[in-house]
């Protein structure tokens, strides 16, 4: 049963086509849908389109629907375009006439809309939630670790001293950042495209503030163009933010692959969580990280793709808009699945202790001993001349420990402040 | 001058490429070098690595380099590398040993890091007035043009009516959602990275707080290691606020473009605002419009380079980094000429006020005449068939008005309650 | 059976997180993996690594496995990680030890380049074949609809006379184009990587040269470790050439869908070709170009994906490139699709056979009126002159139909002259 | 002067707006603007819309604008808007009418055509005359440090024996491949597209034939049409196969980085090629490469860039195409750059003779006495696991040294067949 159809058979082919695999994107839709329909079912009561009597019939149908959706009992038959769809025809199938009466005053397109907002409010507040739960832990980690000193590198080169503390918080304190750009996202999301119809709004004198207080929106998009407009940025803007995510994660990633490798050797994972080669019996390989860095690249990608989709596109629906699902919601998944993964096996990182024994780590001081020498009056260009002839002479010797008292230096990683931060951020 | 020579003279080649433009970029970023090392100057008297003379010759000197910045007297000549080495160089000049202490406890990286996110502060306040402009004149035009009918399109095909005044205000309302992310941004670059040093801390007893009380940041980036990371995340958070207000003004272009088409003829723009062909004398090209909408789609890929310079690299400062600012900063340029063009040439659209009466636009109100029937108490279905049926037979008529009432609707829209949102997003 | 397992059990959450989807990925990698090691198995015993038994053995249960595989006999289950595991598993299974001998001289790595590079051939030459069908078809309609004029766009507005001959062969010729991009990518994956093993290379005594010419590859990649940087590049480079492919679909796709709107109303799609609207019943959309356009700029976003994943990682095999797989798989499937649905669509477009009468497009004519006197003496500029004030007094009149000469132009299609191009390109 | 002007003034703020830099990037034109104008001036000489004397004094004229244009005695003033612009005032200022015919059937759209593809030809030819550069100097490198041994990697894990002789030629042979992308890129940009005018042709009886002789094309675009969707197209096939060269350097610049990190300590740069530290007075840093890196990943967003300024616009010239300059033009200038200083800076690395005595790659050569066994009549799995026991018991003795057969492994480098397979590409 396609909603549009006119008695025209469609071809086979062109429908495979159109619909894609839509109906399995869908899936994740359906209990929004139910959500946004139920909403929209009140509100025709509340407006006299729809008798009390088939307002409490939709409303117990669409609970019905929801349990089902939540037990696993819902599936979307190639009989059916899409979710919108199969709900519809269940309720009919039920209802007769009540359930041909949920379509009034509304179109697919804001149908979608408000689907794909209600689904995205939760995903969002689902990622803060992970993001929240890898911060505590890499605080937790830094806290622990704070007195093992690590190499810093600038240009890869080996620099000036850096601890345990100093790299797990540092992801953490970042993941603040990301925390901002979801909450932008979120607000972003957070507005009721209900009732903006076909993108131009409805002549049924429909009220969309009660739509707005039953779903727990914010606020209205009040436009109905601006409404429709949304799509495709709102998905970008979610994708934005979840880029800062992948971006952290994928960073992160990296400087476990590194530091792993035999010629660092600053950390070492259990084996549970690498993987062996087919003909390497040495070989450790830390694939867990090294999926987490592609799969986060790889969600990086998606704004790019959203832009291509939309840009250059006059305003009003077209049907290319279909097409962001596609890349969205697996990306939302592997998010939250690096997410999952990283939490997992961060927590059983190995860090080595003695790592700044060995004698090519000498040179990590010479700031450190430069800076005594100017603290002690010696003008900076000075002491650094004098440093560097100490290096060349090789009379340098390293004092091998940091007494930084700054907020955010070694010794002193504000780890409270960085919380509080957080806290404020959430 | 470079600060890191030694004696080894450089090839003149590799000195060009390692260089490149970054004088004629760090003019950019003149001020905001000063202002930070006022700040650091200061704190370096209040920790007694400074005198208070040497601080208040500083302060002086400083002061005196920020007024001649301000005058376009202050110019980065071949023998300086970058701006922090010019000013560096103008302090010894003029105060000697007092000048090269300067640079005590900080290093080029948090020098860089506290100037670019200075810079992108004022860069963001800049955006939020000229988009807070360009949502007042289009809600401006929504309110004067807001009886002056359009149809409204779905897959470019007419549709249902809209209106002059859902046109305008659609993408004034979806600007609130681009503060939204400009806001972000802000708080993101809102944090002092300044005592981060080469991203790892320093040795000397400085006073974080201090210089982020004295620079008007909400916050500092506490962990150094974090602090270095911001550099490239900074940049790409901005770039993807300033995507999201570029994808609006591009969208907006994009319809001025189409409405202008002959085979559209919805709007005109005056002579100034247009331009002609070298072979053809008829035409009245939207240039202006065609402009908007490319550089705003170029500043669309702004975040993909910077993912692409930064993403895979360990953490740590690389060189790589400096390229960043070749893309941004021209990037923040044109976003904001394309704000001010889009100002100064909006204001002179001129809007067609009979359009719907062309005949092809009838079927527009085929949607508002199924409602009456389905208001008149005909289930939704059946007055769809219906309507489909006379439009079959020619048997319909337009009723060419409309009088809708919902929030958001043609006939109500909620100007005053956009404006209100725009006020508690600003 | 994981390849790589030593008795250490590996935690189900991180086998799912590792594995990913690459089994149903894979089967499309099957027969070529068969073919692969049907080449490898014959080199083995070439050089005696094998004896003939164990490598008859070998190449009957290889092709019996690929019968099984064109049967849709053949399934990865989930105790396989891939497709790898599988076949050897079967071999095994089959031959005992013997099977066991095939992973001789090889990795996992390059079994994966030889699968991947002989799939891509293949689906380089299929995809040219539908370029060709495509090219011919729009050649075909250029020839059937060379007469009818259409009108010519700059910037939108009305230019100059144009013709729907000019219209379907300008994006035939643009197909020449991306055959030659189609080309190059062919010339890259043509060429054999099967001995890199790991990346490095083997100790034993392998003949490369044996089973390149087995495989039908043109020439080796000789270089172990350049084989293995083919990994992604390859990719890649298939990427660029679907994307342009891809771009010129979409273009074509853009222009049928403003072509639909009754604003232009230059050409009809037949109903199987349309759908409608859930609550506009006049509306005939043309989802199908318009999902077309959608598929082929997200096409056009792949090599952007397979860049950030692969770009900054230092040489030698990673994890993430087997992220590639899930990118370029399912978007080869989309541009074979929307090559498929074009060559099915574009057949059945109606051209409307008189536009130019409508008087808005009396404009079209000035530049041949103009050229008419500037080949009757008048200099250009004067030319150009006179026409703009005949337009201005309203008394220009336009010849409504043209008599242009040269090669490319209305009235001289070269249309055999861009068939040779073609051949000479195919 | 703008050649469409029509008395009508333009506001200053516009113009600007409008014609951004095109000036400064017109200039890399100007010396193929000339010759397209010679081309054309002959043309209409032939077919007698120039007299023979116009013909020769045009050109004349171009060919001692051509002379200052090579003695750098060409600007393009404030007053002008373009190069094209100011090329026909210096020609009407000396010839007077036979300057202002020099425009006959052309438009500024076919006459960037042309200049932009004569340009990508020069350009083209040099960046393979610079890619064969570096591959001769790799392939050197490569004779040269055949038999130092290196590690080889996988997933950053110590895995296997390489060799310097194998990590150079992997660089060179890869490569090839990217002269394949630029001759297909060559030959897209080979075409004619002179005589398109202004995208639909010309009425004038012109000769393209003529012109594509006259100006060494290999062939036309014929279609008019076609050749105007050309642009961007064009571009873009430059920009996929310059991001092929940029990714190719861009990996080895990364494996320079790791490899000059003390942690890896493979080679290292002279003092001339290596940078230091504000503060860090024992660093060698090595920016240029990092640099190449940067430069090099910036150049690959630039097949991103023009493709978002181009999608889903329809066909016909729009003015958004005239930014493809500003990304474009300078990218071209940045990877000539970084081949010659890789150029440069390839050729002094020096590389560490006895990296592998290091006892942390002992392990690298368990394959290659795993194969042993297996060469010894020992099955693949079981002799794996017999190595993988003596790693674990500490039984495993190294042999430190290679000796592979196989086409294109340490021992058999293949390098004449590499050379030849370049110059069958070249």
């Amino acid at each position: 049963m396609k909603l549009w159809e006119k008695g025209i058979p469609t071809d086979k082919q062109i429908e495979q086509f159109t619909v894609g695999n839509d109906r399995e994107l869908d899936l994740v839709l359906a209990k929004y849908d139910a959500l946004g329909s139920i909403a929209h079912a009140k509100m025709l009561g509340e407006i006299g389109l729809l008798t009390q009597a088939e307002t409490v019939s939709l409303v117990v149908a669409l609970e019905a629907i929801i349990k089902d959706i939540e037990n696993g009992n819902f599936v979307i038959e190639d009989s059916f375009e899409d979710v919108h769809s199969k709900i519809e025809y269940l309720l009919t199938l039920k209802l007769g006439d009540a359930g041909k009466k949920i379509h009034t005053a509304r179109s697919r397109n804001d149908q979608v809309l408000v689907d794909v907002n209600l689904y995205l409010k939760d995903v969002i507040i689902e990622l803060k939630v992970q993001v929240k739960q890898l911060f505590d832990l890499l605080m937790q980690s830094a806290e622990k670790y704070q007195n093992i000193l690590l190499p810093g590198y600038t240009h890869l080169q080996i620099a000036m001293p850096s601890s345990f503390g100093m790299w797990f918080s540092a992801y953490a304190e970042t993941l603040i950042d990301d925390i901002t750009m979801l909450n932008a996202a979120l607000k972003i999301v957070d507005q009721n495209p209900l009732g903006s119809a076909a993108g131009y709004g409805s002549s049924f004198p429909i009220n969309r503030t009660f739509t707005t207080q039953e779903l727990g929106f914010e606020t209205l998009k009040y436009n109905s163009v601006a409404a429709q407009m949304s799509r495709g940025k709102s998905e970008k803007t979610v994708a934005f933010a979840m880029s800062s995510v992948a971006a952290t994660l994928s960073k992160l990633a990296m400087d476990v692959c590194l530091y792993m490798s035999q010629n660092f050797d600053f950390i070492s994972l259990p084996a549970h969580l690498t993987t062996g080669s087919s003909i390497m019996p040495h070989k450790k390989n830390p694939d867990v990280f090294e999926l987490i860095r592609g799969k986060c690249n790889k969600i990086q990608a998606l704004p790019y793709e959203i832009t291509l989709i939309t840009n250059n596109l006059p305003s009003g629906y077209h049907r290319d808009l279909q097409l962001l699902k596609e890349g969205l919601f697996p990306a939302i998944q592997n998010l939250k699945a690096c997410l999952d993964i990283a939490l997992f096996s961060i927590k059983d990182i190995k860090v080595k202790e003695h790592i700044l024994e060995d004698k090519k780590y000498d040179y990590l001081f010479t700031v450190d001993s430069l800076n005594e020498m100017v603290v002690a009056g010696i003008p900076f260009r000075d002491a650094y001349k004098s440093v560097a002839e100490q290096l060349e002479n090789g009379t340098y010797t390293s004092p091998k420990e940091t007494r930084h008292t700054h907020e955010g230096s070694i010794n002193n990683l504000c780890l409270n402040e960085i919380k509080e931060k957080m806290k404020a951020s959430f």
